[in-house]
């Protein structure tokens, strides 16, 4: 049985505001939710259509019908689950540090996130009006590579400011990312999808680079921040 | 002014069946409209807000009202067009050809035709079962792409089976594509979102390629299939 004040808490959860208020986010998907409990995360609760066999506690049988009505799917899966949001960690600065300039679609940080992963950058920097890392769609596009990535939301002129890393950005006209002699340690930075990086940050970054296009000039106007992400991490990484 | 039996027919698009039985696409945006007028498409008729200056005979304007019945989107644009699908045109084997293993995600799809123009890839060949490249969240995604690459669905088997080109395909466990020698021409597969590259097909693919994953192997299992033809894509072009 799931209450009424649980399904209204559940489904504030969908808003970043009440996420920051309850200090909670939702995860649905076995799978996930399966990495995310061998994962530091601390669990607050657990509704699932079959017991997960974990402490009784945290662990709430419900129907399938209950399910439905808390679900932020249009197809639930079995089991939703409630993890607390960890406090912030400060950000280390050894080797790529990718900082997001106002990302804005779910998805795109989702992907990024899992491209950190797999590279083995485990710091992440958004500025304040990037999309929250706890959006549920962006939690569903990581599959699980959230809980690998320390991610920061920082005022991002200061961060990039005091850094005294080279800072590189991805911009239409720059260096060609193929020749250009890439650093092991560094500020990556990515913009937005449909501005690329602001004039502020613009200014602070002394590595412009580029991605060339090949074939008709005229063409593509410009990759997706997340695919131009991949690109630029498989360079930074190949050695 | 629109007609019930015209909204019948534009809404009838979202469908695949429809759209096959039509030989009609719709496409949303001005952007987009405008970089699809400038193509070889043939347009059949555009409902706008506000003129475009094309021949009248093609033009309907109409009120912000009735777009929103015809819209797809939630929040429409000023601007709905419907176009002919093009004739299909045979496969030309010159550089890469990147095949599609029933790749289903429409994003994923639509980021793919976009990746291939970027790179001046111009043959894109997808199996029956990979999501149809008319579907409008396809179009949406490859922001004009789509007049650039040319798209055939095709017996994928049997398309591998008569080509001479060499075969490459993106496997987890595979050679690193960072030190494998790549060709200038041949076929690169990439396979399903959650099931990769099927039996029958792998059994053609001559040289398997993999990005190595960084740090720990524990983590990611895998990257999403739009992310790794970046990657893979970036590899056979950079030189």
């Amino acid at each position: 049985m799931i209450s009424k004040s649980q399904i209204k808490l559940i489904t504030s959860l969908k808003q970043k505001k009440y996420r920051l208020l309850h200090n909670l986010f939702v995860v649905e998907g076995i799978k996930t939710i399966k990495e995310l409990l061998k994962s530091n995360l601390e669990l607050h609760i657990l509704y699932t259509t079959e017991s997960f066999n974990i402490d009784a506690k945290y662990e709430v049988l419900i129907s399938e019908k209950d399910l439905k009505r808390i679900s932020f799917l249009t197809t639930p899966n079995t089991a939703l689950a409630v993890f607390k949001i960890p406090a912030s960690k400060s950000v280390e600065e050894n080797g790529i540090v990718v900082a997001l300039d106002d990302v804005r679609d779910p998805g795109n940080l989702g992907t990024i996130i899992r491209l950190c992963d797999w590279f083995d950058i485990t710091e992440l920097v958004c500025s304040k009006a990037t999309v929250d890392c706890y959006n549920p769609k962006v939690i569903q596009a990581t599959m699980g590579s959230i809980t690998r990535v320390n991610i920061s939301y920082v005022d991002l002129t200061a961060y990039i400011e005091q850094s005294k890393q080279p800072v590189f950005g991805a911009f239409m006209e720059g260096e060609n990312v193929y020749t250009k002699q890439l650093s092991q340690k560094g500020i990556l930075v990515m913009g937005n999808e449909a501005n690329g990086i602001s004039k502020d940050i613009e200014s602070l970054v002394s590595n412009k680079i580029s991605i060339p296009r090949f074939g008709d000039l005229q063409a593509t106007e410009s990759l997706n921040v997340a695919t131009a992400t991949a690109i630029l991490l498989s360079e930074f990484k190949r050695g």
